[in-house]
């Protein structure tokens, strides 16, 4: 068994009967959402919150009932990756181009659980591209401004080469920063700027993390 | 003429020859916009960046030459209107829906007018409705945040009764606080909620204010 499976399945055994439960994005998500499949065809009863088009659809070849964020009061838990999570719990998220709807989730969630790999675990944030969610509209005037500040912009493209288009209809800027000395200072100056939407820092969410290691999965209970 | 046409045409003096030009949204910037395509029709050189599909419209029937914010290197002048304007030059705008384009314009430009008749000068803000522009999804979620903060939230509806779809694809939540005490703080904290696209507070932003009396324009340099 992969890692990414391990942590996926290990995450699957926290959600309960009857539960509301946010379905994270991405390769390691991904086998959290088979496992809670498995488990919903066993006769297990939980509705869950998508985090993008791609989950969506993997959950409904799955049989797992299905709502949007804004049908339900309050969601109990969401299992979701992450990119980069540093020695204080803050994660960088965004790489699988979800970290809108994955953030909107999360925020409405009691819990939050991230699922990853030994490899994902960093002393400091930075290494990973921090992506940057932004209108289309003055996209070439927010790009300068991170070049100005040295932050190495790209665009991120897709598979045809063209600008990456996100769920909400935006694009994404990754920049290449190399490391985050301030990171709910430099969240604040981005939730600011006029034209970004959101940003992959995830500061202060995650209530337990769970990092796969070839001996096995370690569970982190954060805050 | 009406108090809106005259400080319309008012603000169009300032556009010189060569400039790239920020046009406005809405009812005020409707008659600028048409005394600036009057000045192109004789002759005048300028570049017009839009901040809505109106306007837009508009000033292509006018034959105002027009680039995307993208493809300009700065403004050198915006000219807007404004829903409130405070004693010390605090904005609210947005009431035409257009608040997210017309900010991320006027982030990009050297000098900001804002024409307005009185009515719209007020000691606070508040009295006139704070538009959010906010994501679909999760939408239901910010509107229940804002009713338990008592700020009264209402959908934006179109003329069809429908919710009210932006330029940029979002939703507008209108929220009718009455008055707004610590208009910075508020900002910072809309800033940083998720989901949240952008909000109507323009804050430290205008150069130069055009008030529109019965017995003519008063212009008021602000910064």
């Amino acid at each position: 068994m992969n890692l990414k499976q391990m942590v996926g399945e290990k995450a699957a055994e926290y959600i309960k009967e009857g539960m509301v439960v946010g379905l994270g994005t991405g390769s390691t998500a991904y086998y959290m959402v088979e496992a809670l499949g498995r488990r919903v065809n066993e006769g297990l009863n939980i509705i869950g919150v998508t985090t993008s088009t791609r989950t969506k659809e993997q959950a409904e070849g799955l049989g797992i009932p299905l709502k949007s964020v804004d049908e339900v009061d309050v969601i109990d838990i969401t299992i979701d990756g992450a990119d980069e999570i540093s020695r204080d719990f803050q994660g960088i998220k965004g790489g699988g181009g979800a970290l809108l709807f994955e953030k909107i989730v999360a925020d409405y969630s009691k819990k939050v659980i991230w699922i990853v790999d030994e490899s994902k675990m960093v002393d400091e944030l930075g290494a990973f591209p921090l992506p940057i969610e932004v209108m289309p509209y003055g996209s070439l005037q927010l790009f300068k401004i991170f070049e100005a500040k040295g932050y190495q912009p790209e665009f991120r493209l897709d598979e045809a080469g063209e600008k990456y288009v996100t769920d909400g209809g935006h694009l994404l800027i990754d920049l290449n920063m190399k490391e985050i000395k301030e990171p709910h200072a430099l969240a604040t100056w981005l939730d600011g700027l006029t034209g970004v939407v959101e940003h992959g820092l995830f500061l202060d969410r995650v209530n337990t993390v769970i990092v796969g290691y070839e001996n096995g999965p370690v569970v982190k209970e954060v805050r």
